[in-house]
């Protein structure tokens, strides 16, 4: 195994937070709505790109940067849909830090684009502390990992903006109950917005998309 | 958000090592088998403990020592089991270490203990580098993530004895190809024993259950 060695204290926070705030200027510069994407493992990052790019590529120029431990296979899915894609792989590293978003930002065509995803390595945990340059953060919940994760991994529930509970189409086979888990995120984040979707099917998308399009429309009117 | 300052390099791994390896001699004079337990967020850890658990304990004295970033609901719903169970909260940190499972080892009675499990924080990328003194390592996958996880959190498939393929109760409502799931996880893992499990509806368990108490005779014939 190959395991890569992060030395992390608080002088490579402050210096992460620093090249974050330089990577935003910089899509600030272009006008570029940015959203760090965070999730577990298979909850569905891959799976809301693909459905919102189907949906939303007309409308708008979008590019993604894919952060991955290994592989290139959502990379791959994301190009299959005709939008720029840089990948990442963080050989063992568990987040994307902003040195790696700003390699990335490096090989993107900043001024062709209006919406750039950043999908973040799939963990509740780390990614959480470490600033990309973001906009505004989006977090995907699936119902089957079930509704304690709020009480179990509350740093990631209380910094984001958005939350996504996806795969709701899975809801007649599980125990999961949707009020209690919705409350127990307001309780950390009494300003969060929450979207229950399926990334499967289809449904409560349109909800997410609006939201997306109003906060692009609200970062070119800048 | 409280953020856990965690130092990473080669010398903090090679450290961990040794201390790993003193629990081991610890565990081992006892004859206790020692199991650490990892994967993603939801993907079923403490169902599983909860289904063995309530399957094994006339026969054998199971403890158990709960790793979780925050919270303790895991750890009380294993007490409700009435058996002997240490709580680690990480404040923030995305995995165990061999220093915190030493401090659990002290809040245990060991010579009343012929199985310890050790659930690991919800992550599946940093628990994998991490030795605790385990003799076997067990990784839970659940159906939901989808079939690319090995593909895409290659270590941990790598570096486990077992893997449950869990959560096989939903099949019927997910795309899943289960032939090319074991195919990824042993090119991988050649070694490796993949048991599938429902721990809701039990589907399963018995074949894990006969593995596991031949690797408790196994320990205890040593």
């Amino acid at each position: 195994m190959s395991v890569k060695i992060i030395t992390v204290g608080e002088d490579i926070l402050t210096a992460n937070e620093e090249k974050a705030r330089a990577n935003q200027n910089r899509l600030d510069k272009h006008g570029i709505l940015t959203i760090n994407i965070m999730s577990s493992p298979g909850a569905g990052k891959t799976s809301l790109l693909l459905g919102t790019i189907s949906r939303m590529k007309d409308k708008c120029r979008i590019a993604v940067i894919e952060g991955d431990v290994a592989s290139s296979v959502d990379a791959e899915k994301i190009n299959e849909q005709g939008v720029a894609v840089v990948q990442i792989n963080t050989a063992g590293g568990c987040h994307l830090d902003a040195n790696m978003v700003e390699s990335a930002l490096n090989n993107l065509s900043l001024e062709n684009t209006d919406l750039l995803f950043i999908e973040n390595v799939g963990n509740l945990i780390c990614p959480n502390a470490f600033l990309l340059g973001e906009h505004k953060r989006v977090m995907i919940s699936s119902m089957p990992e079930g509704d304690d994760k709020p009480l179990k991994y509350p740093a990631m529930f209380a910094d984001t903006d958005v939350v996504l509970l996806n795969k709701i189409d899975l809801k007649p086979h599980l125990d999961f109950n949707v009020d209690g888990f919705k409350k127990s995120v307001i309780g950390l984040n009494p300003d969060v917005i929450i979207f229950s979707i399926s990334c499967k099917t289809g449904e409560g998308l349109e909800a997410w998309l609006s939201w997306l399009e109003s906060a692009i429309k609200d970062r070119k009117d800048r």
